[in-house]
């Protein structure tokens, strides 16, 4: 991935490629500019930073809204989605766990195929070994003792973190230590981690904050 | 809120918001590049887009970097805080329901006032009456017939959809009959609603590819 590829701009890359999955067409900028809001050049720069495949064969000229021609016929769907997920790093499947199997941690033990795209669930922790001995699940579950050892034995590289706010910050440095590489870190808490262990919290409030400030532009 | 605040505008200042809040101190722009990794100078234009108070009380002149009186202090965080929360029309507490009380949605009722910020929980909703009897919750439940009723009694504006992919539809058809104003979809489907209704989508996938892309940049 080359360096020049900007934050936001891996994000448009990410929701254009969100949205053009499941379709099979080709897809020009304007219409791309219809879809996501964002400025045709904008999406046309972005879309530079791709491996050149996509513009040799599905690409789109600079100036081709401009152009008298009429023969261009937008980005292919199926290459732009497969390009952008070179790009990104996302072409290969990641395992991850839940750790924390209560009421939210449960629900995501519970999410199917469809819902996880090309993430595989692996196995469930919970330091409450009862809770793990009863709960029916898709995925085998362990008492918490055992992270260092499952993690390591089936590679999982991610982290769902579902244990209540007070217990986070241990179950973080626990799974630091079973060499877990990232955490989706749900309990309302900022965790500190090693470095080389990449955190994305998902907080309720973040998400209604955003909520809110979309129902204010849609006024 | 001015129409010229872009959308990733938006996004940055409700990240600085955030990082900022609990904090009381003054804040240079180098301080806040640090902290969210975005330049300095965009920095400095987001918060111009900010009423006048913000450049008069704390307010970093442009080249403040470059000036030799080195009297500049930067941005008051408090000041500057309450600025971001009412341009983004964030300044007024808003109630939020729970629809679906399985796992994640009986999960979603026992946030604590912490984890929630100015977003009041009022109700939770279920089509299951059984459910609704049952469950321990810190708010009143009620069967999902009654959403209309109690939507408009309690002036509820946003909801939690928790529902199964197949019931999503109907679910946030009836929230939209019931005048709800926005929705944070929970279940890993598309819905459809009326213009006026805002709906924003949490899918695990998204954050998990989200974090991806953050693993792969931190290699």
């Amino acid at each position: 991935m080359p360096d020049t590829i900007s934050e936001s701009a891996k994000e448009r890359l990410l929701r254009i490629m969100r949205i053009l999955e499941g379709e099979d067409r080709n897809f020009t900028s304007a219409e791309l500019e219809a879809l996501t809001g964002w400025p045709r050049d904008t999406i046309r720069k972005d879309i530079s930073f791709l491996p050149k495949q996509i513009q040799a064969e599905g690409g789109e000229p600079e100036n081709s809204d401009r152009s008298s021609a009429g023969t261009f016929s937008g980005y292919s769907s199926r290459i732009l989605v497969s390009m952008i997920k070179e790009a990104l790093g996302l072409n290969r499947c990641r395992t991850f766990c839940v750790v924390g199997l209560g009421r939210l941690g449960s629900a995501y033990l519970n999410l199917g195929p469809d819902a996880l795209g090309e993430f595989e669930l692996a196995a469930g922790f919970d330091t409450n070994v009862n809770r793990v001995e009863i709960l029916v699940s898709p995925v085998p579950l362990y008492p918490a003792y055992k992270m260092g050892e499952v993690i390591q034995h089936l590679g999982i590289q991610i982290a769902l973190l579902c244990v209540p706010a007070e217990a986070a910050q241990q179950a973080a440095e626990k799974l630091a230590a079973a060499g877990i590489r990232g955490i989706l870190n749900f309990a309302p808490v900022i965790i500190t981690v090693p470095a080389g262990i990449t955190v994305r919290n998902v907080y309720v409030r973040d998400e209604l904050l955003a909520l809110s400030i979309k129902m204010n532009q849609e006024i």
